[in-house]
């Protein structure tokens, strides 16, 4: 500032007030145009932690979550990210091994940047302990769910979801439909509620034969599919938790020698997409509202706080080859 | 500060000296004991922009990536993460959406942090360049390397990881070896090398008949593989460029009528687990060193940096079922 200063002639106190765009205070066009002028050749670069003291607004915004070292919804990420950047707001992320891992320490650490507000947010749908720390500003978890209450979610609509895929399956003609669920209570609760409201407005008595549920992985898909097609009276169509399980679901639709699609549909969740749209064949899915997630988070930190309970984001189908 | 001055009955600047552990100013002990106390006690937390100008010290440390919102490797912001959490550094990250998409914006943001080094890593490995303000501070590559040859790259050893996974394969009897290669310049160049290198060594001539590449994807392993199967005198080992042309390949096989690992040996390459770990049968293949080059590109960064050229990491064989 001193450069620009003696550079121009000016005061420093005239280029202070110009480069940190005081507007109580009355400075001459032309004089403004000098400055940004010098300052753009002599390479000035506004110090944000100066900035930050003087303006006592950071325009930084946090986000704690396991999402950035996992293959699972790297979408929360990139929403967030364009949404912090078209309100000119910096997402700062840090990066934790667990969902359950998110100790005070990252948290201070943010906080220790002036971060405006606070995102958590998680790449499976699970319950969550902030560190106490957290409350010293704006909080919006993402995916997940704080067990005290205390701060307001962003979650997909699971009972939607299950709806949907449900739906999907009894439109293509299916009357036994089994449900490999996942074992995570938050996700799976409103996906069978779902799969149950699908059956029922279609008139077909739910089978609580037909519901089975265990890991999330191709592993369980493959076992539990594999348990639903030894049934004398086999399902037709299974709706799979997650796209991993529905993986290994075509693997036991193979082994009984079948074929997917033909003799047995299949539906998927998550849309992921290096499993969902490589299998063979494709996997039709319910795609997570990820991005729409993670810019609904940004949104609401801009937005009225206090007010905000959270929300419900619908997902969709997306239509491939297996159902 | 203030607050805990008028409490103690100190003057505001002995408060300030505890505070910012001055070693030049001699503080009695008591004195010092007796701030701490009441800095814990009236909840004071040093504000990192203030304590940043008077210390000039920032430990932070910026990573600029498209793996946060990627389901590929994961580990490197994992392996930084812990590096810099070890030496006492925050690592704050910025998600691009692509390898190509790093405008010289995010990389200033970093800089008004006064971040005082700068990590750019992708999730594939690819030639980046970079915008010229990152030239301000240290910079290290992580799986990408600079066009312009300016900053040092931290990369997996790609002709390694050929030379290891088609070592395997002929040390399980093979000779006839196809090898399904990604058509990216930079991983491909190397991993053939090291399979032509295997493949010399054990006195098997190089057919180059047997040496195809194609996208990343299972869609072309399995076009790639049922070309090769096809052959009068096919190969009875696959060397497959990814894990998900491993997958795809699976499915040239079976619809050969031949079977994985009985028939045709399958080594891919990633170590994706998602993919590897659930193919059925599982997927033997060659892990990338992801935690490892993010870790060392934090160690760079705090050791000579200046003297430091790169360097290039190998990965290693993963045994599962398909070879």
């Amino acid at each position: 500032m001193g450069d620009v200063a003696r550079h121009l002639g000016l005061s420093r106190s005239t280029v202070s007030f110009v480069i940190n765009d005081r507007t109580d205070i009355r400075i001459a066009e032309e004089t403004k145009r000098r400055v940004w002028e010098a300052v753009t050749e002599l390479g000035y670069r506004p110090h944000a932690a100066a900035r930050s003291l003087a303006s006592s607004r950071t325009n930084l915004l946090g986000l704690v979550t396991d999402i950035a070292s996992s293959p699972f919804g790297g979408g929360i990420i990139t929403g967030a990210q364009r949404a912090a950047w078209e309100h000119g707001q910096v997402l700062l992320i840090v990066s934790i091994d667990s969902a359950a891992s998110a100790d005070a320490a990252m948290i201070e650490m943010l906080l220790e940047q002036r971060v405006e507000g606070l995102i958590y947010a998680t790449a499976g749908h699970v319950a969550v302990s902030l560190p106490e720390a957290a409350a010293e500003v704006p909080v919006v978890l993402v995916h997940c769910e704080d067990v005290d209450g205390r701060y307001p979610s962003i979650i997909p609509d699971e009972e939607h979801g299950g709806y949907t895929a449900t739906r999907r399956l009894i439109d293509g003609g299916h009357r036994r439909i089994g449900l490999i669920n996942l074992d995570a209570p938050l996700p799976s609760a409103g996906r069978r509620s779902g799969y149950e409201r699908a059956l029922r407005e279609a008139g077909i008595d739910v089978d609580p034969t037909l519901v089975v549920s265990g890991s999330a992985d191709a592993g369980a898909g493959f076992e539990l599919a594999r348990q639903l097609l030894r049934f004398t009276d086999p399902p037709s169509a299974l709706f799979c938790g997650t796209d991993r399980m529905a993986m290994g679901a075509f693997d036991a639709v193979r082994e009984a020698g079948l074929r997917v699609r033909t003799d047995v549909a299949v539906v998927g969740y998550d849309d992921q997409e290096i499993v969902a749209a490589y299998l063979r064949p494709t996997l039709t899915t319910v795609a997570l509202p990820f991005e729409e997630m993670g810019a609904a988070a940004v949104e609401a930190l801009n937005g009225d706080i206090e007010g905000f309970d959270g929300s419900i984001v619908r997902g969709w189908l997306v239509e491939r080859d297996s159902a």
